[in-house]
């Protein structure tokens, strides 16, 4: 038997082993950071992950990979291996977009600003923020520029890219505007009905031992595989560490347990999804997860889609009583109304599943303009508060904590990635929507208490689907469809109007 | 005012902080890897950890970095410089006289032996153990060949030189030499007295949150800062991380608390060097610990000198009713002949602070000649038996398991390092012995439940000093004497014959 004649790709392959090894130590010492690092370790730890950061981004634009790519571009390659040339070049390109210096410059104005929002925000301090943010989103119009050229597309959309490949301006504003059609008048018609609801408040405390006791079971339920990762507590919960070792948080309070019992959920859907990615190609680009909207789309189909169902919260009820003892407020029908008030907010991270998307879609309005150039940072206040006003109907003037000073995005140069957070709330109503076709019985089968059509569906067809696809492949393949929102909307029509 | 002309110095520092940075995510992977990981995440973290390793040891081998040393050392360097090249250029030495081929092998037939080890030791199997040993020890024996050829020194003190920079067979036997000729009496003398004491047992269960939060208090006793460390669970305690986030394990029994109460103040006295190494330099070798009897010398100074002392243990008796309620074993007298009790036995890791000592010599005895070729592996059995019967009197004949397959150094090619456990608590006793010279109010303060004496003797001395001097020249200035075992003769008659 002749070996391949792939030389240039295997080359590659063996480069990208070589980065995922590395990146290991790297999202371990990250989450570490989060979970366990005593505050006396924080500078050695910062200046141990910049030293990984500057090594890999060595690797990464390294020229002789350029020529590599364009050598394996020429090899006899399958179409698997050609998907992950395609995403090995994807890499390459945004990698080397940028100077250096750029990053660095970069690096300095977020941590500089981020460290100084973190005191501005309970200040209330808007014109403070504002003089920390102008270089912020100079860079970024920077970096944003240099990478536009290099993907012929519009600055705001060459941020998009990093998180959201292939997402255009043209797909969110089609997406977002019919939202905007009919999300203010979903909103009054739910709060309206809502209005004459009556729900019974928990009563706590609820013991900590005892709410991590819950949270586990319930992601055992969830197929968590505790064999191959963690759930452990961090301030800000996320998802960590490496497809062979994925590392949840979550965290606690004493006199709430929803939230934190209903973000575990949320992260076991990122979880789940990293867990199942292919493991033959593993450490190379084509077997990571998708993109963001992805991502998100996996961990609101396990909180939203599963973790609100009425099947599904008629099942958590009996493991809530056996957690805290029983009380009126764990009937499953008050469980569910508590886990669908619907009320429109100030704060994003607050919102319920309906008014949600209005925060999305608002920041996408501000922040699009604002990479372009087409407004300033001193115009945000004004849009913010319009914007507030006419999406939710609430008055936000001179509150800017809890208006454009809300977000850690902004300070950390983040821009481009809101949209991802609703375009996931749609997609996973997609993949609700391809289920029930699939299977009529769907959300009979979920009240019984058998998730496995469910599993079954999202690993088949997201999971071990990786970055094997553009996005919109992606959808088409397992939806019969790209992203439409109509799915979103009938959804919370159902769930919301019924 | 114009640069220091030390352009190749100032490189190497360089490249030494970034390799320091680079080992902070290795370490805390490692101690990741023992204190949290889930079973499956464990191939991916090996192949992260070779990566890192092989991209270390490129760095530590790099010809340039050869070169460097050789121009650094005709630069005006300072004291504190000139002490941190030689021992660059020591690590140097020593990790380019191995290819990189024997390494790998060396890695390969330890990573077998000690695999099978972990099987053939329960099943007594020597016959097993010696067909996967004899290729370790093969390897070992080329590289105390390569190593003594490098350094002009034996092969075994090649090995030794490993773990104990300097450490030479002549000092090992007149210092080994001398205790062998009053340990066994000594021995046989404290047993006889001890005999007619009676001793109360703690009764259990002891819960683990409580021994958690008693081992804690302890730690905080001995001056550990948690705010740059913390204390987890794994199977084999240890003390990992880096100086500036130190961590250190224990492991619990819910019938026993003892064991791990003083484990932990063990590990401690490994943590508050780390902790207390000089930061200016931090990151360059110079500022690394002496070496490993040095480091054991400072577990042993709080575990056997301070943690058994009579005036600490009264200390430590009211923290232990605190944290399980009064019994009759808690109190301290009874607490301080739990503490000293010897009796001579067949198992390294589980001996008193008296026999301790033979069990190292027995070793020495055996490892030395067996690395250079005088005797082979066939022969360790009947010297093991034969030394056992002589310095512990103890018939250790057919039980291989509790006999030479009772370590893992040997599966894991450690030779060479055994000797530094015991030089470490005879410098510990030699530390003691100058606080008491400088301090005749030594033991009274102990006795008060004030450290300071101790800790700042130990901090001036022994800490802070970390690599600036050679071990010899470290004793030297911080006692008075090179290594004098007659101090550990003292301490044992002092403590256990008085």
């Amino acid at each position: 038997m002749t070996s391949p004649a792939t030389p240039a790709y295997d080359e590659l392959t063996h480069t990208f082993t070589r980065m995922h090894h590395l990146g290991h130590l790297q999202s371990m010492a990250n989450w570490d950071q989060a979970a366990n690092m005593p505050p006396k370790g924080n500078a050695a730890r910062a200046a141990a992950l910049a030293e990984m950061s500057a090594l890999l981004h060595r690797m990464q634009t390294d020229p002789a990979l350029g020529q590599r790519i364009e050598q394996a571009a020429q090899e006899p390659l399958s179409d698997p291996q050609r998907a992950n040339l395609r995403e090995i070049r994807r890499g390459w390109l945004a990698a080397t977009a940028l100077p250096e210096s750029l990053v660095q410059r970069r690096s300095l104005a977020t941590s500089c600003c981020e460290h100084a929002w973190r005191q501005q925000r309970p200040a209330n301090d808007w014109a403070g923020f504002v003089d920390n943010f102008r270089p912020v989103l100079a860079v970024v119009r920077e970096q944003a520029a240099l990478l536009a050229e290099r993907g012929a597309v519009s600055r705001y959309e060459a941020l998009m890219d990093q998180f959201e490949p292939g997402l255009r301006c043209a797909t969110v504003d089609r997406v977002f505007g019919q939202v905007r059609q009919w999300l203010p008048d979903l909103i009054q018609r739910v709060t309206e009905q809502q209005r004459s609801r009556t729900i019974i408040e928990p009563t706590g405390p609820f013991a900590l031992a005892a709410q991590r006791a819950l949270c586990e079971r319930v992601m055992r339920r969830l197929g968590f595989d505790f064999d191959g990762g963690r759930l452990d507590v961090s301030t800000h919960p996320f998802c960590g560490g490496v497809p062979e070792d994925v590392r949840l948080t979550t965290r606690f309070r004493d006199d709430e347990f929803l939230g934190s019992l209903m973000g575990t959920i949320h992260e076991t859907g990122h979880g789940r999804y990293e867990q199942n990615l292919p493991r033959d190609l593993l450490g190379q680009p084509v077997a990571e997860a998708r993109s963001m909207a992805i991502h998100e789309s996996q961990s609101l189909s396990f909180e939203m889609q599963l973790g609100s169902h009425p099947g599904f919260v008629a099942q958590l009820a009996p493991l809530i009583v056996d957690a805290f003892g029983a009380q009126p407020a764990f009937a499953p029908d008050n469980l569910q109304r508590l886990l669908t008030r619907v009320k429109p907010g100030l704060i994003r991270v607050d919102a319920d599943e309906v008014t949600y998307a209005a925060h999305i879609i608002l920041r996408y309005e501000i922040e699009r303009p604002l990479v372009e150039g087409e407004i300033e940072v001193e115009d945000v206040p004004a849009l913010w508060d319009a914007k507030m006003a006419e999406l939710l109907g609430v008055d936000t003037r001179g509150n800017f904590r809890d208006g454009p000073l809300q977000d850690v995005h902004w300070p950390e140069g983040l821009l481009g990635y809101f949209p991802c957070y609703s375009l996931g709330a749609m997609y996973a109503a997609q993949w609700f929507a391809a289920m029930r076709r699939a299977h009529p019985d769907l959300d009979a089968r979920i009240a019984s208490g058998d998730l496995a059509l469910v599993f079954d569906w999202l690993r088949d067809n997201i999971w071990t689907q990786a970055s094997r696809w553009t996005t919109d492949e992606l959808a088409l393949r397992a939806s019969g469809e790209v992203l439409n929102p109509a799915h979103f909307k009938a959804h919370l029509e159902a769930r919301y109007l019924a």
